[in-house]
């Protein structure tokens, strides 16, 4: 399991994503989100790639493909992260590609073609920003000029009470990488899958951050999410010190339990 | 004034942003936001350039260069709309460069570098997105996949009654751009100064869009703003349909005058 191949099969998916930004029709799915040709012909083409190399592994993708997820090794695979923004022309998505032995993430790769920005990490080095080694921001983080991500549609769902800037750029494998950069404080990622994840919880985890559940506070546990469910409740990443910032400065709209089943049904920018 | 020749001048500016990107030092200005040698190496530029071939035409640019703003023609610069996105790693902030004959946008040219979209418009032509008209959005304005820009302090400010997508994207005259393109249902730009919006007002307006004022409803005058003042209050932009749509939907948090006066404070991402 090498970065070098993984970064290969990614190049090639970059193309194709590249060739359909700004022409590609838009399909709904049943939920109503959207999904496209390029979303398809990625997932297939790293299908093929995954099972002619490691015909042994598992493969869980958000197009559809699934196979043999109880194997040791799964591949976590989101051929466009960020669907929405790509369909809208906005240049904030890409090719997530994370592998779990164990649902513990020991490799992931999200690239961005149309910024040529590449987040990757596996067990041996630190997390890379462009082939550079990246770590979480400790400090500052309530300055004003400091950021966190969340999703578009939080204004329905969470105040949120913090004193920087809060942007909504639409991937969620995005967010979690700009938390590993350095760049973004910390992140609201909503409720995602694991293809939504994976890759970026491997480079997060090397870059110094974790992931906590924001309601019950505890550490996001991938094995909870093999099977293709969604986390349990939204999530939030960030360093240890970010964390407890956000896990205090986040909060559902009204109170109680029905407030928190609305949260529940937070997904998005996957 | 032709377009072919603000557009030399705006790649020659862009030239200046991505040599900085990614490794500008950054400064505060008195009001915390953040500058670069970016900035001001940006407006030096392009201040010399119209200067030499329009010496009667007055300037108005956001990092100090006021020249003669009483003339018939004026020009806003704003040499890095999107500062805070330029200093974060984010690609979405641009050399925005307006003209306006007594108070009236007459040609614009908004273009960001990374993503090299270029964003046009003279008081001939339709608005032009990359070479080719564009139009505002006038239907589908309330579908789960459309989506509208906010500024990034917006949750401490307002609430938004919205059942799409709300995205923070770190850019005021890019949003004024998407709009105009057909992209973003709308937006709310914040109290923009003329600079931020001088650009994309030209482009709007060719592309069948408009501003009005969020809580007086009226339209958005900018012979008001000559000065350097602020808008007076917080504006959206959008087809009129939008525009309709947005008035309904966005509220200052809180009721009454107190909410209001807060409201004035928000200006964002210029």
């Amino acid at each position: 399991m090498e970065l070098d191949q993984v970064r290969a099969w990614v190049r090639e998916a970059g193309e194709i994503g590249r060739k359909y930004y700004n022409t590609a029709e838009v399909r709904r799915k049943p939920d109503r989100s959207v999904v496209t040709a390029a979303d398809v012909e990625i997932e297939q083409l790293l299908r093929a790639r995954i099972r002619a190399t490691y015909p042994q592994h598992g493969i869980l993708g958000e197009e559809g493909g699934v196979h043999n997820t109880d194997a040791e090794y799964l591949w976590a695979i989101d051929p466009i992260d960020g669907t929405g923004a790509f369909v809208s022309g906005l240049p904030i998505w890409g090719i997530s590609i994370g592998l779990l032995q164990q649902g513990h993430p020991i490799l992931g790769c999200f690239y961005l073609p149309v910024l040529d920005e590449w987040y990757e990490a596996d067990r041996r080095g630190p997390a890379l920003f462009n082939g550079q080694p990246t770590e979480v921001m400790r400090e500052n983080l309530l300055d004003s000029e400091a950021w966190i991500c969340v999703p578009s549609n939080i204004h329905r769902l969470y105040s949120i009470h913090y004193p920087g800037k809060v942007r909504s750029l639409g991937s969620m494998a995005a967010y979690i990488c700009y938390v590993a950069r350095g760049t973004a404080a910390g992140a609201l990622v909503g409720r995602p899958k694991l293809w939504d994840i994976a890759a970026g919880m491997a480079v997060l985890e090397r870059a110094g951050g974790g992931a906590r559940l924001l309601h019950s506070r505890q550490p996001l546990d991938l094995r909870t999410m093999l099977n293709g469910q969604s986390a349990p409740e939204p999530v939030v990443v960030g360093s240890p010190p970010a964390l407890e910032m956000l896990l205090k400065r986040i909060r559902a709209r009204g109170e109680g339990r029905g407030a928190r089943d609305e949260g529940r049904g937070m997904r998005d920018e996957g």
